[in-house]
């Protein structure tokens, strides 16, 4: 594989989303990312969805363009061969990325003796280290009492994993920046970062933590809508539902054209003495705009609203469900570069994506995921030089293995 | 500011959440992230949550680290000095980030011909530049149908934005990737980044395209609990909820453990023929074994609970509003390192975030956002040669603007 990060060398042991998902973006980018993990596969290798041919569409879906090498590390000889692995010397290699505890072989002071200038990414769940879960974290920050119908006593949870997905880029871009740092100074790194950190953080930079402290506020429950502007969602006249945002000015102008709305509007602001301007008046006259909005979209197909708000360069999105996104998105075809058609082994045949970055200077790569084990024999022998006679006997005594 | 990154040089034109995010991140780690904003501020400038004394929360909170430079760049003058300092010469400089639309003089090719390895991130809305913010992306992508009480004539959106602030580390991680490239290499980049690229690959990698497309199925709404495994929210006897997640056997064993139910979960597997050693198991039985665990919770508090949860290891959270979050989580304080109580100028002292990442060889920082335009006049001096004549000359005539 070629991409911007050809040269870069990571080893990972990881599971769930975050870890996997850093490592995936960095492979495909071009880095050579090493997933180790135990015979038969790590915790989440049968994780939902799955195909009915046993395999996981989730652990293929969060593991492509990496190299795939299974040992036994619960033995000290396969301890060992990753230890030498995570440490061999060369540029752009001595790079760990996990979300495994870094103690006993894994503790970086031990891994430091072998290669003074390692990088350690390790995604953790609390910054003490303890357990935590995207759910988990999530319930502790605010957002589900302001979700949907999101009350004290029946909380929404988000089902995308957000904090995930941030951690597993921040992770990514961490690694990079310790990468800058030692390609400069020559001086190595231990990172932690955790989900709850990357949540907390949030929060704070949204500036709802300033709120609670500075105005004795929080931010409260207005549903759909958008806080402090104008967004809402609407029901067309064939059953379909549309969100629309208006949080300039200018947005707001091509809304009130499109719809038609630009008289009711005048009039609305004169009962009410606000300015529509104004993205605050907006907020606060959000319910009887809406009911004018609402007038407008619902005697409009979903195919009319598009034409015109698409005329207009309205700020607005279909409501799609997984299904619909697939069937009726060109965004989600192979006509947006995102996406290449792909044989996954074992699989099938389906859309792919890869970064969402598009570089101008390189190609964007659509690699599939390994078979587990696939690499198995290779990385040995090329990353570690060892024989096939020392690669056989390593089999035989269930230290690695390869693909099923 | 020393940190990670220091030598790094970004300048920035930007607005909301994803690219401020981006630029934040690299100040925060020590780059010089330099944001330029017309006179009176960005769309951005006023947005919720305000502070009393008339400045943006939300606003401060996005742009921690930085320097502000406020240059009106409708003049052409301003758009040559900005072209200028995109394009200056130099090691770690001749970076640009910004999510206005890259036409005019703005146009990649045209600051090319400036500094031919020019690197420039330009986050959009969809692939092909059409506008789109996290709301209505958010919508195509199936998500809202599937949370909360998410249904197809009322979709739940999300309000934690988290396409916006997965694509801020995104474009950080891109634009450190660039940047390494061109050490290497010499070669610069142009880089797009859509928020509706990184929720359409997010969806794909997930497995939910996947889901679609091989198995002719789509994720179900199953409300708070986790989908393939177990997880879900109870009531504690005073009031409160709390969210708790079994991933793992190990998970499984210490909730079951913690909450003295193994005879009850026993029973109950001898009823149902099923096996919770297995998570798809576990998944099948969410509702009986929910009614179990709500038993144990409702009879205890809060504090009950997270004595006997952290003693167990259980993988567990408290719901929390803001307030709560803020009033009650150690996490959110400044024995956290995360956190620092920060005083930001015309707004207050209150607790602010570093980056999550903490790196082992170098400390983490915590900056506060500058006053709109506090180092212009320092920008056009130290880094474009400026003298004060001159600067003098472009306040005189409204080119560019201080604090007020």
């Amino acid at each position: 594989m070629n991409g911007i990060l050809s040269g870069l060398r990571v080893v990972e042991g990881s599971a769930f989303v975050a870890a996997p998902l850093c490592g995936m973006t960095l492979a495909q980018m071009g880095a050579d990312v090493i997933r180790f993990d135990l015979p038969g596969g790590g915790i989440d290798y049968r994780r939902w969805p799955m195909a009915h041919t046993g395999l996981s569409i989730y652990w293929a879906s969060l593991n492509k363009g990496k190299r795939s090498l299974v040992v036994d590390f619960r033995q000290p000889e396969g301890q060992e061969l990753l230890s030498e692995l995570i440490t061999a010397p060369g540029d752009g290699r001595g790079i760990l990325s996990t979300n495994f505890p870094m103690h006993g072989w894994l503790d970086y002071e031990t891994l430091k003796m072998r290669r003074n200038d390692l990088i350690a990414m390790n995604i953790i769940g609390n910054p003490d280290g303890s357990v935590a879960v995207d759910y988990t974290v999530n319930s502790a920050v605010g957002f589900p009492f302001v979700t949907g119908e999101g009350a004290e006593e029946a909380p929404v949870n988000h089902v995308f994993p957000g904090w995930d997905v941030s951690t597993g880029y921040a992770a990514a871009m961490g690694i990079l920046a310790a990468e800058r740092h030692r390609y400069l100074t020559g001086e190595g790194q231990h990172v932690k970062l955790s989900l709850a950190d990357v949540a907390f953080a949030t929060v704070g930079n949204l500036g709802y933590i300033g709120e609670v402290q500075i105005n004795n506020e929080e931010r409260p429950n207005v549903g759909n809508s958008v806080y402090g502007s104008y967004g809402a969602d609407f029901a067309t006249n064939d059953g379909r539902r549309v969100m629309i945002i208006a949080v300039s000015v200018s947005q707001w102008k091509k809304l009130v054209d499109a719809t038609e709305s630009a008289a009711a509007m005048v009039k609305l602001e004169g009962e009410l003495g606000l300015d529509f301007a104004k993205e605050e008046h907006r907020y606060e006259a959000r319910e009887p705009i809406g009911e004018i909005i609402a007038a407008w979209c619902s005697a409009h197909t979903l195919a009319e609203v598009r034409a015109t708000f698409e005329k207009n360069n309205v700020c607005w999105g279909p409501y799609q469900t997984f299904t619909q996104m697939v069937a009726e998105d060109p965004r989600c075809t192979p006509a947006n570069p995102l996406f290449q058609e792909v044989e996954q082994p074992g699989i099938g045949s389906y859309l792919i994506p890869g970064v969402p970055h598009q570089f101008s200077a390189v190609e964007r790569t659509h690699p599939h995921s390994p078979q587990l084990g696939e690499h198995t024999d290779e990385i040995l022998a090329d990353d570690l030089g060892l024989s096939s006679g020392e690669i056989g006997t390593l089999h035989d005594r269930s230290i690695i293995a390869g693909p099923k």
